[in-house]
Order: C-alpha cells, then sequence, then structure tokens
C-alpha cells in the first residue's frame, strides 16, 4: 500500500469542524472520520459537538431544534446539554442512567470550530494553531468557505505542498506559466510540527489574477511560503513585489499580499470536508478586492477538487502500486514524514493503552 | 445487534404486494423480500405474481406484456400462465418441462392484493386481515396510496406504535402541541396477532387538520387507536369529539373520525413500501373532504420518511449498539415481542424442515 | 453459474477502443476490461493508448493534453511518449528509470481504432477483421457511434445471435411481425472464428424501416446473415428483394442492402462499450437515407440496452440459477461455444506460462 491511501487517522490533533458562521445560522450535521456529529450553539452560544444520534432509537439530532435545556431530538423530543447528556426525557419525569449520547472537545477560536476526535483526556488546547488574521478585518479582510472532496483528505495536503502544479492545474488563473513554476528556487524544511515550503520566482511575469488585484505594470518578485502544520493544516503566505524593491530584504513592503488557511478535515477515507479562508492584504478598505481575489481563487480549487477525485479513483484501484518520487515532492515527503510520525507514535500509545 | 436492523423476514404471512387499483393500470413491477416481481391481472382479470425474471435468458418479464395465454416476455416471447408454467415458447411446438417461473400466492380482497411469500402450502387466506371499510365508500370514503421508503421496514411499525412523535415530528399538523401528546392517557395491551395502543387526550386543543376537517370551535376530547398486526400491518382510528359529550361512553357519535390502514412490505432489509389508505367518517358526501384529509396527512408522512431514512443509516452504522427505552416505547416493544415470537416459531419450523 | 456472467476476458484478442473520428476531437478517457484507459494521437497522428495513471502521484493523464512529445499530465506536467516511457520531468534535467506508465498495441484500420488488452508480444495484426466498407463511402456510406450499456458485454452477442427477439422488442420499427421471425427459415453453422446466422423470411411483409428506406410496394424475400467473430464482434448483413426477383440466386440485385459492425467492448464484467456502423448500400448519393436509417435504427438499440441492463440485474441476483434452452439459441450456443474455447485456452496458456 502506498502512502496516499487509507492510513489511519490521526484522531489526537485538532481538527476544523466548522466555520463559527456556520454555526450562526443553525445546527450543522457533519461527519468526521466516519462519525456522523451535529454541531451546535447552545443558548448561551457555547459550541457543542455531538454525535447525531439519539441513544433512544437511533434517530438524528439534527432533525430537531435547540432549546434553552439542550438540542431536542426531532422524533420523540428527548433533549441532550451539550455535554452529551439526556436531561429530559417526554413524559416521564427520571431520566435513564443510560441516556447519553457521545460528545467531542470543541474550541471556537479565531472564527475557528476546533474538534478533538481522540481521547478528550488528551485534548490540549495549546495545540490549535494560531490564527489572529481572521480577527483583524482593517488590515486582513478576509472571507471563508468549505466544500467537499471525494478524495482522502492528504490529497490536499499533496497537493499544496507541491507547488508545481500551478502551471498545469492553473495556468490560466493564478497559476500563469509553468515554466515560471518549475524554475522557482524551492526550499523545503522540516519544522516542529510539519514543513516549510518556500519559493521565489525572480523578475517572472505576474499571473492574471495578481494583476487584477494590485495592478503590476511589468515584472515582480514573487514568493510563496507554505506551512503544513501536521495532521490537515496548511497556512499560506503569497507576495508579489515590483523588481527592484528588494523583495527578499522586505516582505513587508506594499504589494500583493494574500494569507489562506487552508485545512482538510477527514470525513471518510476517501472524502474530506476542504475549509479555506482567504485574506488580502492590499486595497483593505475595498470590499471588492476581497471578493475579487475570493472568485479568482475559488474556480482553481475546484480544478484541484476534479483532479483529485479522479486521482483517488486511480490510487484505489491498486494502492500497492508504488509512486515515482520527483524533485518536486520534496516538501510533500517532508510532510508525508511527519504524518507518519505522528501516526506511529498514536498507533503505539493504543497498543500501549491495551496492554 | 439491536432489534431494530437486519432480523429475518417473516415469510410466512401475508403482505400488500400492491393496491388493486394499481393493477388496473397495466403490469406492476416490485421487489418483496429480495426478489423481483411481476403482479397483474390475466385475461379473466385475475391476479398473479411472478418472479420477474424469464427463465430463458433471464430478462425481465416486466418488459413484456399480458396476452389471452398469460404474461409475454418481451424479449424472446415465451408466455407463461398465472402459475408461471411457460405455455408457448415462440418457433417450437413443445415447450421445455424445465420451463417454468417461481409463481406466489395471491389473494385480492377488499381492494388489497395481498402475497405470501413463504411456502405456499402454508397460504392461510383466513389470516388475511379483513377490512371492508375499503367497500363503503358511502360510509369511509377513502384514497389510498404507496411511496418507497429506505429504512428497515419495522421503523415504521415502530414510528406508528410511539405516537410521541406526533408532537415532534407533526408539530404543526396532525400532531400539535407536544405536551398534549406526552401527557396522553395511555394503554398498551397485548393482543392475539399483535399489540393495542390506546391514547385519550381529554379536553384538549384540536390539531389543525382536524379543525380543518369539522370546523370544531373549541376542545376536543380526542381518541388514537392503533392496532399492531403482526408483521408488517396497522390498523388506526381517530376520533375527536367536542368536549362534555360522552366521548369515552360513546365513540360512534358525530365528531372527526378516521381510519388509516397501514402497511410496509419489505423491498429489501432497508427498504420498504410504505403502502396506507386513508378513510374519513364525516362529510362523507364530499369528495373534497377526503381530499383535504390527504392533503394534509400525505406531507406527515413524508416527515416521517425523511427521519427514518437517516434513522436507519445511523443504526446501520453500528447495529450492535443497545438502545435506551423510555416509558413511551410501551406499545413498540409489545410489537416487537409478537414480531420476534412469529420470527422465533418460523426459524424453528426451518430448522425441523431441514433435519 | 451460468454461461451468462462473469467469465474471464479474452485479454488476447483484438477489441475495438475507440473509433478513429473521436481521436480527431482530442484524448479520449476510457475503460477496458477495468483498466482506465487515455487514448489520443501524438504530434503525427499516431493513435496510442496508455493507462490514465501518472506514474508520479497517480493523477488521470485525461486531465492533461498532447505536446510535441507526448502527453503531458495535468497535475504537474510529467511527459509521456505514445509507448508509455517518462520523457520530460518538470524541474528537473533527468528522467527517473522508473518513471513509465503501461502502453497497450493500437491499430488503426479502416476507422476502427482497435486495441490490444493481453500479451502484446501475441499482437498478432492479422487477426483484425478485414472491413473496408468504411473506407467506400460511394458504395457504403456509413455513420458510426458508440454507447455504454451496464451489462455483460456477452448479453449483446447473445441478443444479435437469436434473432427472435426483433419481433419482441423492435415490433414497431426494423422487427416487424413477430410470426415473420420465428417462422424464418434459420440456419445457424460454426465458423473458423465464431458462427453464421443465416435467416430467410420468403414472401413477407418488410418493416416499416425498410419501406421508408427503399419504398417497397409488395412482399419481399428478406435476408439476414450475422457472422460471430469471438470474442466481440458481429457483422450484418441485411437484405430486401421484391417478392419473385430470384433473391435467393441473386443477392446482389437492387432492393434494400444494409450493413452493420457491432462490436461490445468489456468496461468491467458489468458492463460494455457498445460500437456500431451502419452502411447503406442503396439511394448511396443521398445522404438523407444514411440518416433515416441511422435515425430509425438507434431507437431500437436503446430498447435492446433497457432490456438488457435489467437481464443483468436478474442475472446477477443468483448467478448459479440454469437458464433454459429453446430453438432459438442455436446459433447463441455456437457462439458461446467458441468463446469457451478461447476462455480455456488463454487459461491454459496462463497456467503453463506459470508453471
Amino acid at each position: 500500500m502506498t502512502d496516499t491511501t487509507f492510513e489511519p487517522f490521526v484522531r489526537n490533533a485538532w481538527y476544523i469542524a466548522a466555520w463559527a458562521e456556520e454555526l450562526d445560522d443553525g445546527l450543522v450535521g457533519r461527519t468526521i472520520m466516519n462519525e456522523p456529529l451535529v454541531i451546535f450553539r447552545d443558548a448561551d452560544g457555547k459550541a457543542s459537538a455531538l454525535e447525531d444520534r439519539c441513544c433512544h432509537r437511533g434517530a438524528p439530532l439534527t432533525s430537531g431544534q435547540v432549546t434553552s435545556e439542550g438540542i431536542e431530538c426531532g422524533y420523540h423530543g428527548l433533549i441532550f446539554d451539550g455535554a452529551g447528556k439526556c436531561v429530559r426525557v417526554p413524559g416521564q419525569d427520571n431520566v435513564p442512567s443510560n441516556a447519553w449520547v457521545r460528545s467531542y472537545p470543541i474550541v471556537e477560536r479565531h472564527q475557528f470550530v476546533w474538534i478533538w476526535m481522540g481521547d478528550p483526556a488528551k485534548a490540549d488546547e495549546s495545540l490549535i494553531i494560531d490564527y489572529p488574521y481572521h480577527e483583524q478585518p482593517d488590515k486582513w479582510p478576509h472571507r471563508k468557505t468549505m466544500f467537499p472532496i471525494k478524495a482522502n483528505y492528504m490529497m490536499m495536503m499533496d497537493n499544496l505542498m507541491d507547488l508545481s502544479h500551478l502551471g498545469y492545474v492553473h495556468g490560466k488563473t493564478i497559476g500563469g506559466n509553468p515554466n515560471v513554476h518549475t524554475g522557482a528556487e524551492t526550499t523545503a524544511e522540516p519544522t516542529e510540527r510539519g514543513c516549510l515550503l518556500t519559493r521565489w520566482m525572480m523578475d517572472s511575469p505576474p499571473p492574471p489574477t495578481y494583476v487584477k488585484a494590485v495592478g503590476f505594470k511589468g515584472n515582480i518578485d514573487r514568493a510563496q511560503i507554505f506551512e503544513y502544520v501536521a495532521p490537515a493544516s496548511v497556512i499560506q503566505r503569497s507576495i508579489g513585489i515590483d523588481v527592484g524593491k528588494g523583495a527578499r530584504e522586505n516582505l513587508e513592503q506594499p504589494g500583493l499580499h494574500f494569507r489562506l488557511f487552508h485545512h482538510a478535515t477527514p470525513e471518510t477515507e476517501t472524502s474530506f470536508h476542504y475549509f479555506f479562508s482567504m485574506a488580502n492584504g492590499y486595497r483593505q478598505d475595498d470590499p471588492s478586492a476581497t471578493q475579487q481575489l475570493y472568485d479568482e481563487t475559488y474556480p482553481t480549487f475546484l480544478e484541484d477538487k476534479e483532479i483529485m477525485e479522479i486521482q483517488q479513483q486511480r490510487l484505489e484501484n491498486d494502492p500497492s502500486r508504488e509512486l515515482v518520487n520527483i524533485k518536486a515532492d520534496q516538501a510533500l515527503f517532508l510532510a508525508r514524514k511527519k504524518l507518519h510520525e505522528m501516526i506511529a507514535a498514536e498507533q503505539a500509545e493504543m497498543v500501549a493503552a491495551a496492554e
């Protein structure tokens, strides 16, 4: 079996269950690691995640509604609090002691709703990635979304950590000329929690999206900084600065700046929820700048989705076939290496606990 | 495994294969207990059910047509009589002795077409439920229909025998206020062939459907009488009478009266054909009364369908998990108990026959 | 298991991968015998077939494009020549020696693109069926198409070699009266590579399509000559000549003449690509004659598709059940016999090779 299919999930880690704004519209039903969940805010606004299966007759809690006491099953009206404890059974005074549903640690921070699918005792909030930009609309106005992709979640991590695909999959939009990408100065280095991919394309023609964003007239020095944080996040910075302004020495000067947060939450072994937010660090007082960047980029992720979904089918067809490594895979391998360490550690803990 | 999923079917019992009126429009193709069937009337109007698979090359008989001799396969023209015997092979004079398809006992009575999926020798017509109301258009004008639900057939029996769901699933239509339902005086008792659930909601506000039907001005005494007849029928009477008229003593007096016949014919372990007929015992000379009741009720069954289909998925996810019992399950348990007795008896017979 | 389901494929044989004209529009993605393929012409116009799976990360080559060097993967830009060898990896000078994808022998002849799914060393071009009519637009103007059918490919061979179905499935179009068909003088005889079915319907009413084609005024002598060439081709000639003209003695005289080439390329065990071409040997200078014949016939193949797809389901339901033989199956059995000889020979070779 190659490393691209059907490895065990890392359970003791934080995954994005939802964007905070999704919960503002009511209950969210979502399957994570094959477990159907209902995610909701209680009457006090606190987010919770419960298994989406009433303990009474197995009905979905997502068919119900939030009451002042908790979430009420839409079938026979049992109510569960955010910890999963049944607090009311219609038609009787007592609640059976075995009436509860599984709950999951949830932390809402920086407009992410993070969930811990593993051992609740290990749910260490300090492991949550810090991402203050979502709270800085004046500096980083942003837009967020989510859509499903029918592929193993790591296909997205692979995609993001091998940017040589930009010129082929996205040549007409954010990518630009493939030769620019294959000629990029690329460094890949391990980090404590994953790896870092840095690419410089000096004195290169800006891709169409860049020109639309900030009106470049000539070539630019272009940097892409992608940080993989295992198991399922990639934090992206993209920068374009007019040639001759000393971009390498000063990344913070005016030009094109945007940040993306990418996350792939496993739904099943062969599907994931792709979350991304996109923030622009230019023309911050012009809402159309954010919208334009989003409108330019969103379709490119659908291009990725299309290719990944067939890629997944091809790999599933014969998972035992070896893949062929090329130089562009350097960061991808560092990412996979870190993931494998996490999986190995977690599996070892499980074995130890079972002994 | 819980009792809600994948128990063996009861085969030695009568199930509704179709409404009689369905056969008036021609052949009906329907899968029952995983067996694809063709149900049709012969040239004399007699109903028959055959497996929907020609013995010659396996083509579906539903692609054919009824002739004076029987049903003609739509592929190469073999003709089978209602007993499944091939009576004609185009292009040859003799019919091979092994040319036959399986036939099933069929009884048409009271506008039901009943089928027996088990041992034909045990097909006792006296077991067919008597339901003369379908033949009494002056007293009980009615309307019938059928639709598929992707859940184990017993989910429907559970649904009907635990009426505490009315206030939650159907609050805005036939159900009304949930507190009325959870406060109902409820009795559940075993019967020879199943169980009987009786609920009285004295001096309670009538639900919207009731008001539309007969124009109640104030509170009513409301009764619901649901009889489960194993394995797959529920016979329902619903009654509403103005408060103070002595409803308990005289159920037959003017008011709102309706009868439903519910039946869940297994298509597979995880899907069934839901048949129901609905008869009104008020404003019998006004066809719009029947139509109105039907139009009010039909959407509520789609509400049930929606919740049952997800419930089925949740139970299938992990059939071994125990469910939690509550007081409202009393009739449901009597129903399941009777079903289990039938299953156990049938399995014991099969074992004995095999020895 | 009956002989109608799930026999091994014959791999050492030529199958139609595509019509030549399909490749004129660009890449064709097509699954044959469970193997996803990309079929394309290189910059010189030579047709090739490669597995549709890049050796780098498993992405589909069908997402790419043809360049002067070969087909370029649409994900990271690797380029493969028509033999499957990787000739370029973006971003590096050398190509890893293990960078190749599987290629398949392809021969383009008479507007067929033939593929060999077995041992390339055995790909003998002399086995390709000669069919010059596609190159004779003055004598045999024609039209070709392809559509998918969800059934084992041999269902189509069975269909074509038992023409008693014409009167039942296609009574209103090309078939005409069933009695004409069941009364046809039929001979079935083995040939070196399959079998030959010949049917004469002397002094019979022409079916509607025939009348539209050449305006028959009275009865005709009608011949159907179907040659099965194992494993997956049927070559059809249909002829109608006015009664009294001595049709048997001289088949080539004026009348209605058409030729069809039928082919069923297995996609999976339970689906195939149905290729057919249809050529008319009358009114050759009137393009509407070809179009009219096509428009009359195409819908009849959809009638076959519909019945075969349910037939397949019925046979899959219980593959072990025996079928019942009738006289009309004579040619079908000769065809199956030849197929079984090919399968047996190929299996024996595989066993011998493994020893």
